[in-house]
């Protein structure tokens, strides 16, 4: 690892540089960085940091990313923000880490519109669902790879390197088809079939690990460092989480402002719920909000990390063992930042079952015409968990789901040899 | 079969009737009828032409539906156009066979606002894809099944029955199970495992037939009216070509009233081909165009019935056999109007192999990032074809990608193999 105190780059906390549009922070140490260190570096957590972090375990100084708030103030007013399209991940283009608006070049990777779907259910009045099936690569994770690919094109890289159960990689290699770069994928073992063979569509190079997740992880950093590859490690790359963020401005614009009370969402390395976070707290600097959702963590109970590591302020290393694979992991990559966003937001955690899952995943479909994904089904089935406490709710609740369920057939088969 | 000879309530060609917002003509006999005749006696073809039809043919007697256009005229200026946002069906309330707007039942059903997407693909200057891959259930069915869905609610039907060959199946399903109704579909036994899954999971009564396409057809219509089911078999239910004419509507909303020259549509039953053709039809008829681009039809070498009927005028029954089960038919039900499309537009057929649409599911996903389902991926394989004697050409192309590759994993399969 590189030493940055001896080369000047980095920034006091006390001192931000004003000319800078963006700087990243360290979330363990406070550091702050100029974009050119860490970028041209090839950094990404905190250097500092870093020297503290072991090999399969939570990241010690993933990087957050913030702006010059009081000065886009007078930007982002509420009338301006009317104006915006939902979908457009380069819309809010001075709350991005980019130089130039990249929005034309990436127009086809635009996400729908209309994807808060108010939804008729059990006589909820105040019922959502963020739905992010039909996303371009059908998964939430399209937020982060197409701000990633930005990224990368903009320091002249021609492939990204990422290890991923299987949404990130399948994302990542859609939008790298998309706009002309190469994708270089790690996965694990456990990959489903759907995922791995949507990798190969989109003409990636992917490697099958003879191992788990944690050594996709390792393996795909290293070998992004030896062969100068951007890497879209999930969390590593701060841009994930800064991509991420862009489905609580959907949530804002397309609610026309008016914010929901509860957001579940479903968390496995812990990147969506601290992007989700991060897109509210911009908003709530920005003075767009006064507040930012409680933000409730669902987890399916034999991979529930950060939920554990809430209740006793100690990570314990333990094997995940779910079927919803999109959150299946031993040790999540962001699990600090994912426990802060759940503890600043008053949030809290709700542990479903694979059973409990499977059933949503059934429920969606017949009752809501939404295939979703195990992982996906996971929120809804901490949702139904929650109401079974809370029968007669006013709140007003969004419930986001990350994938689409025909990228694991395998498991869906399970639902409807049931149904027969 | 009823007479309506006797019963009064068809429109002689002459005599339209001004209080009429819309009327059903026969494509046939050129017959003009109210549409509570049609609607109230659950006919769906010409009940005088419906007499020469046999089983397992292309169907005589296929209904339109047409409206005031001079009155309409007015409304739908250039302007008013201009205001509407692509991709709800409903936008153009009054082109549609329909007491009310349903829009806002239908909020959630909406397509894609940006599915026309500029190509950069072989220094091509003016390629279009036409996306539709990310629409509700995943495939163009369901423009023809969300109108269905509404009309059958206008008549207080709460089942719609439908024989597929799986897309149109999957459509309805999930269309059904958004908005409250029951689906019973009947499919052959060639369906694609993925298809069968995806009409399970959205909640479907769905019934194997023991035979092809035809067989389910057939015992779906006679279903229907043993159980007063409203019936949404393709062609055969007229508005299944009236949804589909939406997508005419979106080429030309999201050109911004620029409209292209060509459009490769893969053909199957001709349904989609003749939805196109009639949306703008109903463009030109209101003067907002001057011209229907020309429509090229891409079928399947092994299932090109109507790319044969055009060449000499017979129809001659004959197997179909490739893998893009979409448009894999025997008898096109709307063989006729189809033929017309494609001569009206001064359009022409392009035929492909089975290898050559494996070649182009390939080629999209690793250099558009677009996962496309064989029958869909057949309208690249005849872009390629024809480019490769058009090479600089200067039109202005879109190619219609009908459904997602997911929908699909067995033939993409095949395609990684050969990566691999």
């Amino acid at each position: 690892m590189k030493n940055n105190k001896k080369s000047g780059t980095h920034l006091s906390p006390q001192s931000p540089n004003d000319s800078l549009t963006y700087y990243y922070q360290c979330s363990t140490c406070r550091k702050k960085y100029k974009p050119e260190f860490i970028e041209k570096n090839d950094h990404c957590v905190c250097p500092e940091c870093d020297k503290e972090n072991e090999k399969g375990m939570p990241l010690k100084g993933v990087l957050q990313i913030f702006y010059d708030y009081e000065k886009l103030k007078r930007k982002y007013s509420h009338s301006f923000i009317n104006k915006i399209t939902p979908g457009n991940i380069f819309a809010f283009s001075d709350l991005l880490p980019l130089k130039n608006n990249v929005s034309e070049t990436f127009r086809n990777l635009n996400l729908p519109t209309n994807s808060l779907k108010k939804i008729n259910y059990a006589s909820q009045q105040n019922l959502f669902i963020l739905d992010e099936t039909h996303n371009p690569t059908f998964s939430y994770k399209d937020r982060a790879s197409v701000l990633v690919a930005a990224k990368a094109m903009e320091l002249g890289k021609d492939t990204i390197c990422a290890a991923s159960t299987g949404n990130a990689a399948s994302s990542l290699s859609g939008v790298c088809a998309t706009v002309g770069l190469k994708a270089k994928i790690f996965v694990p073992n456990t990959i489903p079939d759907e995922k791995l063979l949507q990798i190969k569509i989109y003409g990636a190079d992917v490697e099958k690990v003879d191992g788990d997740y944690d050594k996709a992880f390792d393996l795909a950093i290293e070998t992004s460092h030896e062969n100068g590859w951007y890497n879209r490690n999930t969390a590593f790359n701060p841009l994930t989480i800064e991509g991420k963020k862009s489905g609580a401005y959907d949530i804002y614009l397309q609610n026309k402002g008016k914010m929901p009370d509860q957001i579940f969402i479903p968390v496995g390395d812990g990147v969506i719920i601290a992007g989700i976070y991060k897109g509210f707290y911009d908003l709530l600097l920005l003075g767009l909000i006064d507040k930012i959702p409680q933000l409730i963590a669902i987890q399916s109970e034999n991979s529930s990390a950060i939920i554990d590591y809430l209740q006793t302020q100690k990570f314990k290393l333990k094997k995940a063992s779910t079927l919803a694979d999109s959150i299946s992991v031993n040790a999540p990559r962001n699990l600090y930042l994912a426990a802060k966003a759940m503890q600043a937001s008053e949030g809290y955690g709700i542990k479903v079952s694979d059973q409990e899952i499977l059933e949503a995943e059934k429920q969606m479909g017949k009752e809501l015409g939404i295939f979703a994904e195990p992982a996906a089904a996971a929120a809804w089935a901490g949702y139904e968990k929650y109401r079974e406490n809370n029968k007669n709710n006013e709140k007003k609740i969004v419930v986001l789901i990350t994938g689409c369920g025909l990228k694991d057939a395998t498991n869906a088969r399970r639902i409807v040899e049931e149904i027969r």
